[in-house]
């Protein structure tokens, strides 16, 4: 285990933190709140511990991929300490399990909250919050790519790899640090664009940043008690258009960047992704509406694409209280939960790549068990798959099985209804936000005790990194001397 | 494909349906009831239909693997529809749909019952609707395989394959028609201890039976309205263990008998099966005792013992409303519902063997992704397991999923809520029985819509016959030609 570069990295994780957190002060301090103080500590903290790490450069700076794992894991719960500190010294979330289970939510990009009353926040915290996801959602690693100097390409893709969401890592450009720099600038410029357009529908500058960092994080923490649904009908569309476009594999927006719009226009998993939106989309227009739930056609248009984009882009925001709905688009909402969006976005969830293959794995299943002796292979995306791919991803949905099963079990321990226990664990491992019944989109996660807020944390932090980083830094055999 | 082998077969299967239900006409005549026309018109359908099919001895007998899951899942069907008839003709369930609900459910093993007075039932029909689980415990094509005359064990082989339950098929002893006939006398023999037993524990003649077959095929219909809530509490412990004891794989009986008690004690299945079962009624009994659901420890146990044994062996049978437990008890069932019995034997569910590969296929991921080069292998039973085996236990729980998710979405449509529609196709796919909340114990599943119970019959089908079979026989591919 190259511990040095182990404790070189987390080094520059919390100096980067500190830098992060600078905005927020100068929030605090335009509004004139006592909490950019409780920021500006916890800076202090990030330097004092932080710069001295950077002293000593590490000589040996290959990355192996369990050291990958480890470093992900690791800087991801330590990011995630330090952005409670603020929450806890302010006292505006005086307990500290609380505001870590806050900050993780935040950096996952799940939304998940254990603020009833989220208006209650100042704003330099709320800024921070919010930031968190903004931070989350393109991956600090990923950015610290741009700036790390390493040697060998296979370090920083060890790193890349176990912080990006897919099944497969693919690189734009030849150079990782440049696909991370690419893979930045885009992101920026679509959060921009989206800044630019709420401020034009004539929402505050406030709300805007906070709004278009949840929504480029695909994150969904709402700075309203309410989350969406008091803001204008047109500002909820632009919400929805872009929630959709940041659960879009951004290979895509490259290819379009390049010029090769016919290119992009074939990425097979994005057509399946807007494929499912729009499928969801009229089914669920269609039973809210027959049910009456909304007095007219439109509404219910603008509520279902709404609460779809939310969903399969596991951002979380709502616009309305879809617990009440009847049972099929509920349903349908669930199983968006865990279909996600594109790999290669700022979405969470299983991704419908890996759904794609699975369901294309089943097929050639059937005919080997019609044929056992025809050699038959998995395509996607236009080509053959690898056979070490399409095991990798039926692996993937066994452990996520495990861990779901097993948290859904520990959780029950406080005793609450099985969909509410159901929900909570989809909700979190897939970084969504809210579930159902009594976590639903007007309640929170408070009602859960430490421990079983410990697992959520737990399901938050190995939903974002796609379990095996989490699973391989709390496995004794990694810590083996060999 | 080879059609006049799959009539032949067919007509084969017919037959052998009508001579089994001539016991439950002799129990209509004994008790003088009117059901014994319905049954014994039936008998005459499945002969006059059946008997000219055997006419025609098929030249080709060699049956492909495609063509053992189309016979498997057509004899399924057309067995349980003409199994189906007495009900209808006798007007007991005036329903066709509920009556083949009711059929399938027997055969499948599930228990699960549109009936909200099973008492009101005349004998005949009572017997027969037990006996179809004794029948579908080991299978009718097994059962077959003892006296049909075939060329190559490959034909044999793949009928087998497609009915028996597990990842792999184990031949006790060379010839697959040995085999078949030791399983059928194991089956017979342990039916008959645990017949002896309860008669000696003073229950009556017909309750023994009846209790016997949906024990040993670890089906669960309750001649009671209350399940087993009713029977005296030694009669119930008689039923908890030999309902464990036909969860066990038939391999440890065979070796038992073989003289092999050494080996059979080795048996990873077994003990990993007898493991779970022992610390789920400890931490069931701890719960549910420390929550006062009962009064006395002893209670507690026997209701923790029965409910475990019920659930894991997928039997179904009830002493109590376990929907009125804690949330952990609810949930260990729950899970404990999808984990099932051995391979092997007359249980339901993903089987303790598919478990343990894949929960050791998960750790061998985490490995791998610690040290990518390592060449690593899962073990089972102390061997090393083929990749191929481990590939395809991988992409029955991708199908499983897929299934899974499909049918929970379809029979949303009638607007239950979602643990009851959870546990509802959880209890049918598993061939459990009872589920939570409106299909809980006490319960049965006559809420649903007919649309509704025809998923849930495709579910108790393609659970009994492990998905494939099913699944081939409704994939248009299977009938092209070639």
């Amino acid at each position: 285990m190259n511990y040095s570069m182990i404790t070189y990295i987390i080094g520059w994780i919390l100096s980067v933190e500190a830098a992060l957190m600078v905005p927020s002060v100068i929030v605090s301090m335009i509004y004139g709140e006592k909490s950019g103080w409780a920021l500006a500590v916890t800076i202090l903290i990030c330097l004092v511990i932080g710069l001295p790490l950077l002293k000593k450069q590490p000589t040996n700076k290959v990355l192996y991929a369990r050291e990958g794992g480890v470093i992900v894991a690791l800087s991801w719960i330590m990011m995630s300490f330090m952005g409670a500190l603020p929450f806890y010294f302010s006292r505006e979330i005086p307990s500290l399990v609380d505001a870590l289970f806050e900050t993780v939510s935040g950096f996952t990009t799940t939304g998940a909250s254990i603020l009833s009353n989220p208006e209650g926040m100042s704003k330099g915290l709320m800024f921070w919050r919010c930031f968190t996801h903004w931070i989350g959602g393109m991956g600090v690693l990923v950015f610290l790519l741009c700036l790390l100097p390493m040697t060998g390409g296979g370090s920083h893709m060890n790193l890349m790899k176990a912080e990006s969401p897919g099944p497969s890592v693919g690189k734009l450009v030849p150079k990782v640090q440049s696909t991370a720099k690419l893979l930045y600038g885009l992101y920026f410029m679509l959060s921009l664009m989206m800044l630019g357009l709420l401020l034009l529908g004539g929402m505050p500058l406030f709300d805007s940043l906070c709004t278009t960092f949840g929504t480029a994080g695909t994150g969904g923490f709402g700075i309203k008690n309410d989350s969406f649904a008091s803001y204008a009908p047109h500002l909820q569309v632009i919400v929805t258009i872009f929630m959709i476009l940041f659960g879009v594999n951004f290979n895509v927006y490259f290819l379009i960047y390049m010029k090769k719009t016919n290119d992009a226009f074939k990425c097979e998993e994005a057509r399946w992704y807007f494929g499912i939106i729009g499928l969801s989309v009229l089914i669920i227009t269609g039973f809210i509406w027959t049910n009456g739930c909304y007095t007219t056609l439109s509404d219910s248009f603008r509520h279902a694409f709404f609460q779809v984009g939310s969903i399969i882009t596991t951002t979380g925001f709502a616009t309305t209280d879809f617990n009440l709905w009847p049972s099929i688009p509920k349903t349908i909402l669930v199983l968006l939960m865990f279909c996600g969006a594109c790999a290669g976005s700022t979405g969470g969830g299983m991704k419908v790549s890996r759904i794609m293959i699975l369901l294309r794995t089943m097929f050639r299943e059937l005919s080997w068990n019609r044929r056992p002796n025809q050699i038959k292979r998995v395509y996607f995306e236009g080509r053959p798959l690898d056979n070490e791919l399409v095991r990798s991803v039926t692996v993937f949905l066994t452990t996520y099985a495990f861990i779901f099963a097993g948290s859904v079990f520990l959780i029950s321990i406080d005793n609450f209804d099985m969909t509410t226990n159901f929900t909570a664990v989809a909700a979190t491992i897939n970084n969504i936000g809210p579930g159902l019944e009594l976590v639903g989109p007007t309640q929170n996660f408070s009602i859960y005790s430490n421990f079983s807020k410990i697992i959520l944390i737990f399901d938050m932090l190995a939903g974002r990194l796609e379990l095996y980083p989490m699973l391989i830094l709390f496995s004794r055999d990694t810590w083996r001397k060999f």
